[in-house]
């Protein structure tokens, strides 16, 4: 983890290092998913199986593609009582939040008696995408899964690729039976987009796919998002420490090293205005990576987009916070409350020397599914909003009508529509 | 506009009809955007100058690529005086039902002490794409930019081409002042979204690029689309009328030809459970047709996707809208609000038989943005949403997170991230 004193006149462009992680071009991958698109789209339920054969090392047919209940009673078995426990305390708390998101149709009435508002409906159809490989992703169902139960969407399906002896990870079967989930296709990578957003024989098109992947899965989300709506596409993970001559360097370095053991591609960066803090934590890092399992993927992630920097003020710490917009940022200054108005771009804001960012992605309630890659300027953690959509209602009567009719009929003259106009005056035409 | 009687067995597959409207490759367009893209990157404005003198024919500089204060001031002599008050009261009216739709952050404390909530940020910059051409934008102008201006974006800039003379239509100039916008660039096409999207020597980098424009500006925003935020790309436009016996063919034949007018690929489609009113709607189009001045376009575009469905109840009818997911819905039935719970999928509704879809479009106050091509089943109206971003917020004391500790360190470990597991132990390490 480098250090860059900017007291001193040392620079780093650190927006850039960190932009930099992200892949400009996808070269060959976009033409080999196109094709797995293409094909599923032709030949629906025989192309996936063949993918799966290839891609996953296992043959299904398209009725063992689908989880059978049977499957879902034995995942039960498998996975030990403590964390059934834990992932329906988990599930409780992330509705709970999620609850607070929910919006509700309103309408307004005006003196001419006309109503405008908007309705509010729930997508009909969502796809989750649950990645396969060695990690385990249960945090991640209960995480994409509640805001749609929340916004009302019926049906919610889960895709999640086998593995090599056609099963899936009881702790993921456990999770989704605990959200509700009974739709579980054991398909992943961009067959499974193509699968949700164009349909086959047995899956019915989605409206929206959410849910992290490889970067086949990333690409195939990107080529239909037009087709159906997708949540944005997660770039490697990142945190960002703001800290004081009060933190805690031994809490501070092991937020860092929780963000770096995702991957060798994860972000940790650390802004304060104390130098003997930058020191400590330094040495905390060293001291706590040496007892930590994932400690090669740790040192690789910390080497490559591992910085400190050392500023005059807070305020210079806000002012390079905002220009990063960190998927999480983490305040552990002495009154993190008095920054927080000044944070502008940041996915979720973890406030004081007791809200560890680990606790946000698994228990606290907010989501973890974050914008990363400095879209946090742009947008918003997955929530009960991306499940459902407005529909603008208009009433007008005759007289409130009428008291607007010179105004449309002018405007769309200006515009030179003139069958724009017309609709407006055939309904006055014989007054 | 041909008819098809559901009731005696006639079928349609309207909504393949209508989605085939949408281009599925847009095969060389894409190399040429990605190039026009990868040279304004590069080149800054000197490529944007350069496309400015091949495609709208008229050479600038990075200082009169820039509207000026005089230019504006000369547009409102060239502005008629009651369009210019009929323009601000429109954005008067736009502004009143968007401030309606403005969100506040919030936050929920909970017994434990702990906090959790959701801050609100409006987006800093935001770029809005006028397109040129014959056509004229005003009242875009307003859709695009009340809502920003209610989210509270503080840069707001608009692009729009230059015709061959090195001017932009007095209309817009206008519209774009009484909306308080001050940065105006002349220049359009793929170029301008690039310079938006990356910014040059002289225009910033925007968060979010809104606002319709051709195909090249359609693939230019997909291709930025991560990069910064786009509104949802947009398709021909299309309007669905549902009539029952008591509704007045004159009113809805007028309602469908203003739709029609707008090119040849809209839609104008009219689903009623009365034989005789599908008549004399046909009879009033032929009336109407001849007297309207687009009448080219109007008949091209009904000939092609102007259709009638004949239907045995309003139940039906509701269904067959709820698959086509119109962009601009009427229900001219006798109980319009009767049928508005059933609506899932429509971008607009309008009601009864005093709301005609122009009203919408110019004066009524909900935005004309809407979602194109059967989008409506997951996407919504251009809103105040569209501009700003959140950030969740979580706050946790010592005894609140230590209450919590063990389910985390449990659930972490259960994915096999002990790096997240030890962020919670150090903390309670002495205890």
């Amino acid at each position: 983890m480098k250090v860059y004193d900017f007291t001193k006149g040392e620079v780093i462009d650190i927006k850039k290092l960190l932009e930099d992680r992200a892949p400009t071009s996808y070269g060959d991958y976009e033409t080999i998913v196109a094709n797995i698109i293409k094909n599923v789209k032709d030949k629906g339920n025989s192309a996936i199986l063949d993918y799966t054969t290839e891609f996953d090392k296992v043959t299904l047919t398209p009725t063992s593609m689908k989880v059978t209940s049977e499957e879902i009673r034995e995942a039960y078995d498998l996975v030990d009582e403590k964390l059934i426990t834990v992932i329906k305390k988990a599930k409780e708390r992330v509705y709970a939040f999620h609850a607070k998101q929910k919006q509700y149709s309103w309408f307004d009435t005006e003196e001419d008696g006309s109503i405008m508002g908007q309705k509010i409906t729930p997508l009909e159809r969502v796809g989750v995408y649950v990645p396969g490989g060695k990690a385990v992703y249960t945090s991640s169902v209960i995480m994409d899964v509640v805001p749609a139960l929340v916004a009302g969407v019926k049906e919610i399906v889960i895709t999640t690729p086998p593995d090599s002896t056609g099963n899936i990870n009881p702790q993921i079967l456990v999770a989704a039976d605990i959200c509700g989930i009974e739709n579980i296709y054991k398909m992943g990578g961009a067959q499974a987009i193509a699968a949700l957003a164009f349909g086959t024989e047995t899956i019915k098109k989605v409206d929206k796919i959410v849910g992290p992947g490889n970067i086949f899965v990333a690409l195939a989300k990107k080529a239909v998002y037009g087709h159906v709506s997708i949540d944005s596409i997660a770039g490697p993970s990142e945190v960002l420490v703001i800290a004081d001559e009060t933190s805690n360097p031994k809490y501070i370095a092991a937020d860092l090293l929780s963000q770096a053991e995702h991957d060798e591609l994860a972000s940790s960066v650390l802004i304060t205005t104390s130098q003997a803090v930058a020191e400590k934590v330094k040495a905390e890092i060293e001291r706590q990576t040496a007892y930590l399992k994932r400690k090669d993927i740790i040192s690789a992630s910390l080497n490559n987009y591992g910085v400190t920097i050392i500023v005059d003020s807070l305020k210079d710490a806000v002012t390079i916070s905002n220009e990063i917009a960190p998927e999480h940022l983490e305040i552990c200054t002495k009154n993190p409350f008095e920054l927080m108005p000044y944070i502008k771009n940041a996915g979720a804001i973890f406030l004081g020397n007791y809200t560890p960012e680990p606790l946000g992605d698994y228990m606290a309630g907010p989501n973890h599914v974050l914008p990363t890659n400095a879209t946090a300027k742009f947008f918003s953690p997955l929530s009960v909003d991306d499940f459902i959509k407005k529909s603008s209602i208009t009433f007008f009567g005759r007289d409130a009508l009428k008291a607007l009719s010179d105004d449309v009929i002018y405007f769309a003259e200006s515009e030179a529509l003139d069958a724009h106009a017309n609709s407006i005056k055939v309904r006055f035409e014989n007054d």
